[in-house]
């Protein structure tokens, strides 16, 4: 517990820090989010506590798609000296990763649950219409991408609040091209966008759960997309990618009705990302040339 | 065209009268929309102008799920005598049906296009907030139901603005049932909503297209349901089984980004539709007792 330190692979939300709580790693392969204020914090482990242990959740969708949840757990904050804070304690997706790529993208055109108060869902929806959430069904809220060797490339706060369409398509091809490539060569998309176990069947495979499953509606929850582009240029199955929900602070119960907010927005990043992987030459197949 | 008169099976809108404009029909088949006031008439004229004729749009979606287009044309009307008042010439949905019955949704949690002006947003969000839009992905806007006898049953105004969850999954079961039985025995279900050619199905085939369609985004349009409660209490294929787009005044530019309001809507009208067909007793197997 002496090395805890803010994850290098953060894209969104604050970042610990002598005047902010942020979320925290120590290597041994766990993620520590701060419980945020106000009811948030609780809500969200109030989530995580009846999600994990939900009967009608398949152990296939929670194992696949969720980051695996071990509790809370009081620790010392450099933003809170002397004041230890409740922290969820989750897998840290992304632990082991030589060189870790990651988008964070918020599903759905609403992001306020109907119950919250009306100053809270002004302010939503002012930044809803002010992104592409309204229009897209998403918002990119952060990418990092990481050449094998250790260039780094990743979006400013500036820039992701300004993205509009064309930005959303841009770093999407981003995220999966050669980082060194200010061309976008998309060399990487159909290794991690495509194929079985790629980021486009896995999110098919979301989006046939969330055309049934009427217990939660995510709102303001997040995908967040990862790859070890150090392992996916060593070519082979072991590239790490990885979908997983993440931010459960505004989960709504569903009472029975789908959550067509997030579904449709699911629908919007698949076309979007079905749009990229086609670009990608093809394998020559095998044969006598 | 001396036969002008209102539809006896419009559930949804202004009916028409001399105090104001409502769609007419005149016993051709043919169905009379007049243009609504402001620019919203002219738009829903270059949508159907547009749609008809764009070559992206698959033959089989254009004549299964939308109402065929034959111009427009100014017509006496009773609200404004001497007046003639150009009107949408559409194909009559419901023609020839002996006891029409009908629903009319409208789908997508937000009803409005972005670029509308704010006051126009401030009124849909309300009413997009205080029915069940917000919440389902859509809202029932009036429902008539005939016996093959010609019983009618419909929902009254503020039965429809008041409308819930349950009053929605009420109005849905009453749809395929027996007109004189309040207990909503759901006696048509199996032969309206399943099967081949029935409204889950077509819903099916309409979701598959808009999981891929980028042309047109559907602000504040409406499914049409109908069939022939005298043809389906005959059995056969001919219940005139129907699922028409209705109302294109706020259609705007799809710029390469699919409908995710209008699908995440449908995927939840399909749940609640589903939702009920398993309820009915299946049909007996033939066979040797």
């Amino acid at each position: 517990m002496s090395d805890l330190h803010p994850p290098e692979h953060q894209v969104a939300g604050h970042r610990a820090s002598a005047s902010k709580l942020g979320p925290l790693i120590d290597g041994s392969g766990l993620f520590y989010k701060p419980l945020q204020a106000g009811d948030r914090g609780e809500h969200e482990v109030a989530f995580y506590e009846a999600f994990s242990a939900h009967a009608a959740v398949p152990a296939r969708i929670r194992d696949t798609f969720f980051p695996r949840f071990h509790g809370t757990r009081l620790l010392p904050t450099e933003a809170q000296p002397g004041e230890p804070h409740p922290h969820l304690v989750l897998d840290d997706l992304l632990a082991g990763f030589q060189a870790p790529c990651v988008a964070d993208i918020k599903i759905g055109a609403i992001t306020w649950p109907p119950s919250s108060p009306e100053p809270y869902i002004a302010k939503c929806l002012a930044k809803d219409r002010g992104t592409t959430s309204v229009l897209l069904g998403f918002r990119v809220s952060g990418v990092r991408v990481v050449g094998p060797e250790g260039a780094v490339w990743r979006t400013e706060r500036p820039e992701v609040k300004a993205m509009d369409t064309a930005g959303v398509r841009r770093v999407l091809r981003r995220y999966v091209s050669s980082v060194a490539d200010e061309g976008m060569d998309c060399a990487l998309a159909a290794a991690v966008y495509g194929g079985k176990g790629g980021v486009l069947s896995q999110l098919r495979e979301l989006k046939a759960w969330f055309e049934e499953q009427t217990l939660f509606h995510f709102y303001s929850a997040s995908i967040l997309l990862g790859y070890d582009a150090a392992a996916v240029a060593a070519g082979g199955d072991g590239g790490g990618v990885t979908v997983k929900l993440v931010d459960f602070a505004h989960v709504a119960e569903g009472d029975g009705v789908i959550d067509h907010n997030f579904l449709g927005g699911l629908c919007s990043l698949i076309k979007f990302v079905s749009d990229i992987v086609p670009e990608t030459p093809h394998t020559q197949p095998l044969g006598p040339s």
